[in-house]
């Protein structure tokens, strides 16, 4: 899908970058830095996979213990995945030598990669890297960290939210990549977010939980995890507001606007998923508890048979109503509701009678579906969202071969 | 893909037919009976998704009832599903008038149902069929029966077994439907199979347990549950064996043969499966639990980015090691083994390096794949079957409106 060129943003106290240091075949950007100018707290969430790449057992041993960090880098073009301790030792030199060029600690450094899985990286390339990532290491250089850890991405992902708390200006800045899966043996959902806001660690992360589940956590273009996804938030805490406070007013505004940034960051990586023509929210509402909601939003978004009837623009009811029955969850049949962009197609045990096709078909060819689940069993709800799954899906994982 | 011509094949004491009453547009058989000379004990197992058409609310209850019964009806064209209560009305005629026709009890009459969801039958159409039904019910008449329970399958599945149980000839005879997925809004997975077998229902449900959990419940096309999934089996007992006891060699004997039937059928649905270009077994061994060796063989054989790189004959263990570690189970990355066909992709947490891609080429061109997987954590192993995921899966499922 036709996404909106990202526009680059600035977080006081932050800088970035990102360069070619040739890990990519077609010299593209593969290096990226992300550099708080004094030391921040992190809060991070890494992939449940079991499979895990060295910078994730790495970067999550790190957050847990509460920084302060100064610095994320990044590698796209290579996952450094499931090639021994060959890649541990890997990240382990490109954080020492980042660390000698900024004069840091090497504690003070959190570290993802994304790429190939399997195959070991090529000596120095990225340590080579280091000096000019360092030298074009500035305030504006988002837009080029996005680009440089893109892998099968069509473009960079950013977003920026400003509000205040007080008398303070709050900024958070963002930058995402994935196609929503793996491609070829490629990795990787990475979200690396930014706030000069001041908030102490464990208020970070819990904030930081709350966004992903309704952002990144509500996601998904074919159901699979990688072995490398990576989602961390710095704030550097420069805004000099008075610390966020859990259950305050203050962190309430400011988990909301987190949230906020990030689904817009995950929108933007389904609207990029492989082989993608249409953006769906699936919702759930009328659940009894959350975990129902959710559990039939994601059976629905995740239904093969659902996502080729909105590639095929056909108001499917059928599938739906089917992928509801094997979410697992106890549900009445007969008081559920389904509707799609507005038209009710099931109710009452019975298909909806609808005077004109014509009518609910054009309603299928918008770039936008909602499909709306009422179970009418509770008050309960959750949202997920997805794209369609076309013959570019099948053309983009089958035709690439290793 | 290719599958053999159906052997017809007749059941001592068994009897079916198939034929057209008129609900398939293009005028093809879509009403089928097996019919047991004398009273027969009959297991089952259903759909496990939520919602449920009408037959399979009846059958279910009937058969929990332990019988006994004398014959199956089976449409085809549709799945009398999502219509409200008009479902098991036409049901209900049905087998009141089949019932009159045969001259026996209702309640031995079992019933299933395949084909669009949602839309009513027409009235008296399957009725109007009985007496030509009953008319044409012969020993012969599987491959008929095999024939008018198919939607979207491109052949009709057979298949039978004979062994000796002490002085006594047991043959066990079978059909299924299915292109292992729900197609528009079609359903299902059906099985029907006779015996001669002298069995009791408690040891002849155990036994038909065993048999689908090899089989049918081992095979997936795209992970989707229907609406009207049935697989029954019926033994007249003609055979006058002594009665098979729970534990004993017989009972081995007979297990044996009826799950090796099964897979049979389990095999034919899924290389029939829309699409279908190769044949996938996913084998896990060395697992802790044979739970953790299905979940793992399970969550590989479901993968779409397996599906699609074994469609591009891409010998991807990235992928493969990626679907293992979302498994969902404790795993040691480090000691797992993945083999292609026989050539060893990943072992001691590395890629293997191959002399010769072109030799891993070769390999993956063959029709059948088998992706072995050794996680040498236990004595446990489990086995999931399944086809490879091609375009013509998305134009099936996206080109079809309703």
């Amino acid at each position: 899908m036709k996404t909106p060129t990202p526009k680059n943003f600035q977080v006081p106290g932050f800088k970035a970058a990102g360069i070619a240091c040739g890990l990519k075949k077609d010299g593209g950007k593969d290096l990226a830095l992300i550099l708080s100018t004094t030391p921040a707290v992190a809060a991070g969430v890494f992939t449940k996979n079991r499979v895990l790449a060295a910078s994730v057992i790495l970067s999550r041993r790190a957050v847990k213990k509460a920084g302060p960090f100064r610095a994320i880098v990044v590698n796209s073009g290579n996952a450094n995945a499931c090639i021994g301790s060959q890649g541990m030792k890997d990240c382990k030199t490109l954080i020492n030598r980042l660390a000698g060029e900024l004069s840091i600690p090497e504690e003070e450094i959190l570290i993802a990669s994304t790429g190939v899985i399997g195959v070991p990286l090529p000596p120095d390339t990225l340590t080579n890297g280091v000096p000019e990532l360092v030298k074009k290491c500035s305030a504006k250089g988002f837009n080029d960290a996005a680009t440089a850890i893109m892998t099968t991405d069509l473009t960079p992902k950013t977003a920026v939210a400003r509000f205040s708390l007080g008398e303070s200006n709050i900024v958070i800045g963002g930058i995402a990549k994935g196609s929503g899966m793996i491609h070829p043996d490629m990795a990787t959902m990475l979200g690396f977010v930014q706030t000069n806001a001041r908030i102490d660690y464990p208020t970070l992360q819990k904030a930081l939980k709350e966004a992903n589940e309704a952002s990144f956590n509500s996601i998904t273009v074919d159901g699979e995890t990688s072995t490398n996804d990576t989602f961390i938030v710095m704030a550097n805490g420069q805004a000099g507001n008075k610390p966020i406070k859990q259950g305050s007013k203050e962190y309430a505004q400011f988990t909301a606007a987190l949230t906020k940034l990030s689904k817009n960051l995950a929108f933007q990586i389904v609207k990029d998923g492989e082989g993608a023509t249409k953006f769906v929210t699936v919702r759930v509402t009328g659940a009894k508890t959350k975990n129902h909601a959710k559990k039939i939003a994601s059976s629905v978004a995740t239904s093969s048979l659902v996502k080729t009837a909105i590639f095929g623009e056909d108001p499917n009811w059928g599938r739906i109503i089917c992928a509801i029955g094997y979410a697992g969850v106890p549900i009445r049949p007969d008081r559920i509701v389904i509707r799609l962009n507005g038209a009710t197609l099931y109710e009452n045990d019975h298909p909806t009678k609808h005077a004109s096709m014509e009518s609910l078909r054009l309603k299928m060819q918008k770039p936008s579906i909602l499909i709306a689940i009422d179970l009418r069993n509770g008050n309960e709800m959750a949202e997920m969202y997805t794209c369609d799954f076309s013959y570019d899906y099948v053309r983009i994982n089958a035709e690439y071969t290793t």
